[in-house]
């Protein structure tokens, strides 16, 4: 059977709008509310109505809002970026990246229709970028309640996880390795971790450190004070770049006489020596997620009352060097 | 002296165009090429012609054409990114990123004004690119003689201030370890070293391995071998931080046994123990240059004649911790 033609009146009647408003929406005439059109542009492309490319493109703008160089996590912005992109592109949006800042200046262009806040602490722009009535949403974590949707890695269950497959190979004695506290991530997945060890009677050491001044100084401090674990969850990759090198230079063999794992397999977990065992966070496919969250919200009708979502995607665990069964007995210095 | 207000007079007698002109072009309205309104909309700007907001922004698009992941290379293109979208976003215009396949689609954006190549081997698209007949930039190294603009570091000068300052420390016998042998940066970089090693009777090996199998095997067998650097130039940091730990699971020491030096002060550099010695590329002022090229084509007439541009930015030595004086005698696993 042979499809029917769509027809701007099958358009008008299935939307409840006149066939004029249909008509001027879709030759990019004045005259037709900005949700309205946004309707029918929506609803043409859904129905299969024959766009001009002009139509079918450039439906908005969707801002990437970044705050400064967070070279820590470049990989994680970059692949987020990325999949924010090709997501919206597949939509007829635009990604364009935007300096924090350009929501101070009062007022955005025409043309955006939605905001992806790429910044470690979503919580000090979320304000302003709700102020501009358009969708909004972060990465990491979103204030509680607030009225911004947020995309994440599930964290907690990440360092459960760990805290299992270690157990696997027999260790009970953890220590989490970490810097910045403010990161709501990196707390959850320490709390999974202490989850984890609570099911198989393990413990758990609280190794902190300032990631500017460096690792060296608080790892021998630790261990002078009688530190001991078997295993050390690092609170990202660069983290436990630090570890493993540290390590090496106080003659501590790694998996042998400690086994380390990080987080977010980002390029320098294949490239140490031990390679590292690392929970991989699909970052690319959370870039989509937070682009999809901005399109649904501005084309779907449905999606106008849906409450703020909160996505988490499923990470994976990859096993390389790092790791191995627990050892016998404790770690020292050679 | 209060400042003269400019008028669509002054804007059309600087430009020997007819006041009919620039009043249509401000005002957004057809009638004029695409040209004259940009060499209008850009004279408005630089002679402080009061410009709307509609009128002061929206200038065009530059598009930022990535081809793949290119997971080592990840903070490179990101400040790359950063930089091109500041010093757009200061002329008014914007960057979008973009997957290469979209110049394979037959016809661009008519808001596009030019085209940022932002991959590792630019020859690869730069021939579809130009068929555009819009501005084109690579970073990396365009072809020889090719028609577009290209922002690079000073490979070859960082090669051999690498060699020079090695061997203020002593070192004469080098070797440069490296991978993927098409880019043409690392090869400048190796050429530099060598014509550095040179000024002092030095020798350079050659240490080329497989990125994605691993350098365990191939630094060993170059050890089996008989290869007796005192310092060791790396094509990139990545490289670097695997050859850090690899020697460190050999108890070959850093810098006391042999003296490492990378490349890029990618984040990792810094995480890595010992700390790295590199050299610091401009990415971000790369990127600033990359939309320069871009807008100065695009908007200022005297560049309309300007031969193809190459334009190299002077990297940094950092000197950290992974370089010390020459070892009297040769490196030998423990």
């Amino acid at each position: 059977m042979a499809r029917k033609r769509v027809t701007l009146q099958d358009l008008a009647d299935a939307l409840g709008v006149s066939k004029f408003s249909v008509s001027r929406a879709l030759s990019g005439k004045p005259g037709v509310g900005k949700d309205t059109r946004r309707r029918i542009e929506s609803a043409a492309r859904d129905m299969g109505y024959p766009l001009t490319p002009e139509q079918a493109y450039n439906k908005g703008q969707i801002w990437f809002m970044r705050q400064e160089i967070d070279r820590v996590s470049t990989e994680l912005w970059s692949n987020i970026l990325l999949g924010a992109e090709q997501q919206a592109e597949a939509y007829g949006y635009t990604v364009v990246p935007k300096q924090a800042h350009s929501l101070f200046d009062g007022s955005l262009d025409e043309a955006v229709v939605g905001l992806i806040l790429a910044v470690p602490y979503p919580d000090e722009i979320s304000g302003t970028a709700s102020g501009f009535n358009l969708p909004v949403v972060c990465s990491g974590y979103a204030g509680p309640l607030e009225h911004i949707d947020q995309v994440s890695g599930t964290d907690w269950e990440a360092g459960v996880t760990i805290a299992r497959y270690l157990a696997t190979l027999g260790h009970r004695k953890f220590a989490f390795v970490h810097g910045d506290a403010r990161l709501l991530g990196r707390a959850e997945r320490f709390r999974g971790l202490c989850d984890g060890a609570k099911e198989i009677g393990g413990t758990v050491d609280d190794l902190v450190f300032d990631e500017q001044a460096g690792l060296r100084k608080p790892l021998i401090a630790y261990m002078d004070a009688g530190g001991k674990p078997t295993a050390l969850f690092c609170a990202h990759d660069g983290i436990a770049v630090s570890v493993i090198s540290e390590l090496a230079l106080l003659g501590i063999r790694v998996p042998d006489d400690v086994s380390v794992v990080g987080f977010n397999d980002f390029i320098s977990a294949s490239q140490v020596a031990p390679s590292l065992t690392t929970i991989r966070t699909p970052h690319v496919e959370m870039g989509a997620a937070m682009s999809r969250c901005i399109i649904d919200r501005v084309s779907n009708p449905r999606f106008r009352t849906v409450p703020p979502l909160r996505i988490n995607l499923v990470p994976e665990l990859i096993i390389r060097e790092s790791t191995g069964p627990a050892s016998p007995v404790p770690w020292q210095r050679r």
